[in-house]
């Protein structure tokens, strides 16, 4: 049977004031994934490096979002997927979306794009709500749709593209836990009305910036006066790492989804190297045993490996 | 001394998902001032409809942003203003403003364009203050700027032009009485986390289709969880006037500022005028007397009137 291999890469959720609703994809890391088409109705998952996966595809990131996909085909077709995980579960960056929109490109690939890319993320949040217990898109919309998303609204599902400029990131993974569903216990049900409204005059201004290819007006909007505040204090080093990057020129940037990574926008690569010298500076000093990553915008998404 | 005419235009503030920081200039109706340089510092306002104005400027809507526009001026100098007022005061759709900020362009052009548009924003916030006892520039930038302003920030100003389409608004004010300080105190000083994102998610949703041109996004995108659930209470015939407006083609609309008057968007002239009908017909058959404009969006601003 046929099959292909695709880069499912990491993605930057919430973007500073764009709380579960804004998200960006990166080009590196990314996770390297094979599915082939099967004659049926089964799904297999492999870990190509060891990592333990569940077995049971209805608990596994990749697995969930198949299943789902399989419920709305007739014939008796099924999936084998093997993993090759780049990206650290748990590290803020999109795994688990990484796996479960990879999987969907790569089976509606397979299936000679059946599905339109807003059933993909409709498939693909069962592998978030196995992840976290929550149907979320803002890192699988990125990841299917490339550069950045907003999620308008969960139900109905509405995404919109939203144009960039080709700015570089650098992202700082400090290898700590922190669980997702913890960072969002810690969050507050009720804000306060005019915190509310900062929020979203930021926001307003970030989509405006990234449309109007604006940097200053980008890194002005780079403000959360709402979840940051509680987030950032699971995050040693947190507020350093902030400003040693502002001040070493970037734009701005925060909390990477629910953290524990780092992310920070830049015009040029140039900056994006110093601002990765900060955050490694910072950790080395803290004793923090960290990843980095300097890259760009991917404005293409998960993307096919010839071969 | 020299002597000049201009048009000052109604306005809307808010934009339903964007409570305090989104406003929309109009063409109609809109407010005349007369406005002579004195050759001392002094300022006099005159009504030319006999409508009933204070006599100190300080506590005058025109007057106050004259005194601050005074201050950072060495010449001898001063301003008299005579005002023809349209837009009735208390009718939500930006009256106080269009004194407060047709005064303020009105006497720079007589100072050869000594200060920036951000000067006389700042300058006529000083109006507002007289008007509703708080400094906001969601009418006034507009007023200034023309078209679809965002104000990211206050202290530090921090004003954006939206581009957007020529859109078709139809405005009708319900002629009772919502005093501006009423409507901002039946609001709660906290709001559902849940409810801020929806509504962060539809102003980031509303200014992407402002800039991309997207009429379904812009009517989608045109809902407000937070504010008009509360503020409705307070103008007989709100939902149905909204649900009403919707069904005669209009793309969406709400509150026009803190109220009463309502106003719709709508892609084209003849649904406008067939929104207006619906207006009339349901402010009619209430027996609240009424005025409605069909009108287009401003992208100039504050204008000269040639003479």
């Amino acid at each position: 049977m046929r099959s292909i291999k695709i880069q499912a890469p990491a993605t930057v959720a919430n973007l500073v004031c764009g709380f579960d609703v804004l998200g960006m994809c990166l080009h590196k890391p990314f996770d390297v994934m094979e599915v082939r088409l099967l004659n049926e109705k089964k799904i297999i998952i492999h870990s190509a490096d060891g990592y333990p996966l569940p077995e049971n595809p209805a608990e596994n990131t990749a697995g969930a979002p198949l299943i789902e996909m399989l419920y709305e085909i007739e014939d008796e077709i099924g999936f084998e997927v093997i993993i090759h995980k780049n990206i650290k579960p748990g590290s803020g960056i999109g795994s688990s979306a990484a796996s479960a929109a990879g999987a969907a490109v790569a089976a509606n690939l397979l299936l000679d794009g059946k599905f339109s890319n807003e059933d993909l993320v409709r498939f693909a949040m069962f592998g978030e709500k196995v992840a976290s217990g929550v149907k979320h898109a803002d890192n699988i919309a990125p990841c299917i749709y490339g550069g950045i998303t907003l999620i308008r609204s969960i139900f109905p599902l509405d995404i919109i593209s939203i144009p960039a400029p080709d700015l570089f990131v650098t992202v700082v993974h400090p290898q700590i836990e922190v669980r997702t569903s913890d960072a969002r216990q810690i969050l507050r049900k009720e804000v306060l009305l005019k915190d509310a409204i900062k929020q979203w005059g930021n926001i307003a201004g970030l989509v405006a910036g990234f449309m109007k290819n604006d940097l200053e007006l980008i890194g002005r909007s780079l403000e959360d006066v709402i979840i940051e505040p509680v987030r950032s204090i699971l995050i040693p080093g947190f507020e350093e790492a902030k400003d040693n990057s502002k001040e070493a020129g970037a734009l701005g940037g925060g909390i990477s989804g629910s953290g524990p990574s780092i992310f920070m926008l830049s015009e040029n690569e140039k900056t994006a190297l110093a601002v990765e010298d900060v955050m490694k500076n910072i950790y080395e000093r803290i004793g923090i045993p960290y990843h980095t990553y300097v890259t760009t915008i991917n404005h293409q998404g998960v993307t096919v490996i010839p071969g």
